[in-house]
């Protein structure tokens, strides 16, 4: 008998971001398996088992995952914001491809979720309002002559830039080499919002500019957001200001 | 007295992909405000008043949103997916920048919802698991060398990239022009995407290539994922396929 596997998105952190659908889909589950991070964010049952495992371990938890569903469990594996984004979801897949023929049969679902991207820029006004990209700088993940050149594509396509997994302690350079890139290629004064913790108690909103972005340590939880030559701030009263990218472009590049 | 203006995000389509803070933004507001098709998926209190209307009328719904606030009223615009993603929230931000003074002191929050191009990718795998982007294909915003510009570095850099608004009456060019730009930068054999009317009752996905990308008309209600070089499609028994994007990229570009 076989079991089920969904990947689920608990979105960025508070439980209004979490979608009824993935609530069902983690209330259903006979196992809940994530990065201890999520799966704290979950109050179990009495008749769930909880397999909480470090961040680095995604793809033995996709592993471990799909073991459980190919024995007939109801397996739900948790991530923050959407699963698909620089998350569980490719993991799983990744195993799936190079698992055993078994694995494809299986019933496995995603069930998406508010990605952080969305939840900081909703904090700041409408900064994605035109075409953007998303970037993950973990060189964990790829070389960093490839971030780089990305990043300078971008620029040059005028895409506002949302940069996943900034920094490390590991690795705490990386998000100011991309700075250095990017001020090659975009103006100085291009508005940049540094968007740590969004949604939860110690969530802290910084909007700022390309020549000024800090230089002190950006870590994990912080979404950076980039504007493109059209990004706008709109200047309040109150000291608080708005940033938005229009929907509509009069020149051509 | 002002009121306040809250523009939320529905999600895709069905309720629930609706999150529990965006239900709350819409349970709360005097009005509510939207293109009809948005509208209708709301369930309005004998109190609330409701002003649907024609979906090119993005600015003017703003600057009504704006005026009803600036009176006093607890405003909800409510879009589909998420209203930072080419949708009302940057029309707001426009009518303010442009608009009276007052306006710059109103209460205006974004309430972030689930994107089309993660619903849509969701149902196929994880399309979205490494580097991507986001393009609108609507050439009312922007000239169209910009946008085939745009696809052209988008490819370079190699990014997956989500198509919103592939086609309309109006345009129903736009997409095969898009895909004759991208045939001309990517491999013919390169996973495709079309996810029309994601989570509705008459949901349709086909995954395909960009060689064998169908000619006849994609409208308004699809979404387009086009696969990196780096996406692969896992076959299955039973003849239906997983699409995916490895999160590891070894080489360099």
């Amino acid at each position: 008998m076989s079991g089920t596997l969904t990947i689920v998105g608990l979105g960025p952190g508070p439980d209004d971001w979490v979608t009824p659908a993935a609530r069902v889909a983690v209330e259903r589950a006979s196992d809940l398996l994530g990065y201890t991070r999520y799966v704290d964010r979950l109050t179990p049952h009495s008749g769930q088992r909880v397999h909480a495992s470090d961040n680095r371990e995604e793809l033995d938890r996709a592993h471990h995952a799909l073991q459980l569903a190919n024995d007939g469990a109801t397996v739900a594996v948790v991530s923050g914001g959407d699963p698909g984004v620089f998350a569980m979801a490719a993991a799983v897949f990744e195993a799936i491809e190079s698992g055993p023929v078994s694995w494809r049969a299986l019933d496995v679902r995603v069930e998406p979720g508010v990605t952080a991207m969305l939840a900081a820029a909703s904090r700041v006004g409408a900064p994605l309002g035109h075409d953007f990209c998303a970037i993950s700088l973990s060189d964990n993940l790829k070389p960093w002559p490839l971030i780089a050149r990305r990043l300078q594509l971008a620029a040059e396509a005028d895409f506002v830039i949302a940069l996943y997994n900034p920094a490390s302690k590991a690795r705490p350079q990386q998000i100011l080499d991309a700075f250095v890139v990017l001020r090659g290629c975009r103006s100085e004064t291009t508005p940049v919002i540094l968007a740590r913790a969004v949604g939860r108690s110690d969530e802290d909103i910084t909007i700022t500019t390309l020549a000024d972005a800090p230089r002190e340590v950006i870590d994990m939880r912080t979404l950076v957001l980039i504007g493109s030559s059209a990004t706008r701030v709109i200047h309040r009263a109150d000291g608080h200001h708005w940033v938005y990218t229009p929907r509509f472009v009069g020149g051509v590049m």
